[in-house]
């Protein structure tokens, strides 16, 4: 089920989160996500009780099941409070659809989905035991196919639609216009770089709205939440651009001490493409398959409410996202050596996440299969 | 999900096999297993053949979807062929029935059960690439509700349901008149030790009945394979018997070497039951969900078609199967030791499965949702 690809691969494709629930794991270190969770609950509430027909899909029998699926939902915890939070939204509907006194009985099945070398064992370790829902993980890309036809009623993606299916080839190629040189990520400046990374994304995009376009029941909601820029704003101009400035800049540093060679570190690129909302739209709108109900630019009002997260965590954080691509492009024994550079990097430069730079965006939406 | 069990609990209740794929885990050591799965492949083509009514299921759209679900998969790669011939048997059963030439594409949504503490990350790595079918691992006792109502086409389960959901608290308690003394296992001797474990075991078996009765759809069949004994037979005097006779010695040299203690190893017994033909067909008809189409003892034809395992291959066998069980009741510390004075004293006594006792029987049964 995972999509063909015949070119060479450049980073491995199958980005995961670091597993376990250790000191340094992607479970003990999402809170930032966290924040995102929660400031997004009003909306996925809002969202559910104004664009989904909940009667269209009822049967007439005494229990109707719902299938909600978490596309890219690494090991939790915060995977669990999405969907709990789409659960609360459709039971509310519920009572409310029957003036608080329904006999139909709503089961609902939950299904986890991310890469095969995703750690499903933490994840399901972290479910609520009392949990009075049916939960399944599954295993795949999501830019491939993952379920029957018409088997799901709501969809939730949340901070995965950025990573793209792999590295586009040219931009790690010395011998292409579009080659990448001296950075690790797409700026958003170099225009050859940028259309490579451009196409990968549109691919990519088709190919997630295509299979859920055909696994959603005619109706269902697809609830979308992803990084991007504002428009017109390069990727380099913005937050995630200064860190990965910071991040890829620590990979010289190994080269300068002779620990990494640099043909390692001119081949590696992140598979990320942070787009804005007019390209997300426009992509949309051409694929066919959704409606935009609605399409949210999240950005001020949502740091507002939040704490600012500690430079340890935030170093922590870096770490529980970025381990496994070093990992697999450097191999395991420069794991920490990096992390530490990265570390001291941070404190000593006295990195402030969105310091001097242009708020990122996140993009909240709701689509739904027409 | 898990059934409520309010008793103390004697051994931990999620009996797993050993994960990952290291030379004693079980997936490298279920050999004796693949036998089974390769001897019952006709009884699965055949009974899909002549008891399973797929129109009954099939819509009038242009794709229908069977949903399968084994229950107590382990981390494969047994689980893996089963659902394969399954799948074969549902196939070649749709192109007779449409006499070759059907339009309706089948869509397969395979579900593989097993307490979450089971390795699913392993199990996921075992699944073929290149498999066209959509693959989900479901965390939970299957003694509980695992999936949706009427959800559920074909239901398997092979080795699984004489594993008990705990071991009966009175045959380890030593004031009980249920006291199991100086055995480890329900030898089927002892009156009251057998009452205690008949009682668990018809608890467990209603528990599975009742949920899958739930689960699978009217005309859904259950395809159980679960290990026995003859009717009439005590299982102390069967091959399994002997064997259990063998492992639990080396619980008492552990105690005479002082590495255990007396009252670690009375706590300790196998939640592990083996009924009789007799006694399952009385279960499933007292139940009430399921017609017994067809039910087979299985002994001598499927040995025959077998090589006899190494003396390794056994002591692996066991290791991978029982490690788990050795390691929560007694600790960590003491597996190795435990496993060296296994293989020692099967070496040394020349201990060949099945020597010297009654054939265990093997029991296939198709039971169809009425």
């Amino acid at each position: 089920m995972e999509m063909a690809n015949e070119e060479p691969k450049t980073v491995p494709q199958q980005i995961t989160m670091k597993g376990g629930d250790g000191p340094l794991s992607y479970a003990k270190n999402s809170s930032l996500q966290k924040g995102v969770v929660d400031a997004t609950k009003g909306m996925i509430i809002h969202a559910i009780a104004n664009n989904l027909d909940m009667d269209k899909f009822c049967s007439q029998s005494s229990s109707q099941t719902f299938r909600i699926a978490d596309f890219g939902c690494s090991i939790g915890p915060n995977t669990i409070f999405s969907v709990q939070n789409i659960i609360q939204a459709l039971e509310q509907k519920h009572l409310e659809n029957n003036h608080g006194n329904s006999s139909t009985i709503l089961e609902f099945q939950l299904f986890f989905n991310d890469h095969s070398t995703n750690d499903f064992n933490t994840l399901f370790k972290s479910i609520p035991p009392s949990w009075p829902y049916f939960v399944a993980g599954v295993p795949g890309s999501f830019y491939g196919r993952l379920f029957p036809k018409s088997s799901i009623h709501i969809g939730h993606s949340s901070n995965a639609l950025q990573w793209l299916s792999k590295v586009p080839q040219e931009v790690v190629d010395c011998k292409s216009p579009a080659y990448n040189d001296g950075s690790i990520y797409c700026r958003g400046i170099e225009k050859e770089v940028t259309k490579a990374y451009v196409a990968q994304f549109e691919k990519d995009m088709e190919s997630f709205l295509n299979g859920r376009g055909e696994e959603l029941v005619n109706g269902g909601l697809m609830v979308i939440l992803m990084g991007g820029v504002p428009n017109g704003i390069p990727l380099s101009h913005t937050a995630i651009g200064k860190f990965y400035d910071l991040f890829g800049s620590c990979l010289l540093d190994l080269t300068n001490k002779g620990l990494v060679t640099e043909e390692k570190v001119k081949s590696f690129n992140l598979p990320l493409y942070f787009p804005s909302a007019k390209e997300v739209k426009e992509l949309i709108e051409r694929n066919g398959h959704f409606s935009i109900e609605s399409m949210n630019e999240i950005t001020e009002q949502l740091k507002r409410g939040q704490p600012l997260p500690s430079t340890q965590n935030c170093i922590s954080h870096v770490r529980a996202g970025f381990e496994g691509l070093i990992k697999d492009h450097f191999g395991t024994e420069i794991v920490d050596e990096f992390f530490t550079c990265y570390a001291n990097k941070h404190l000593q430069s006295g990195f402030v996440f969105g310091d001097n730079a242009v708020d990122n965006t996140l993009m909240f939406m709701i689509l739904k299969r027409i």
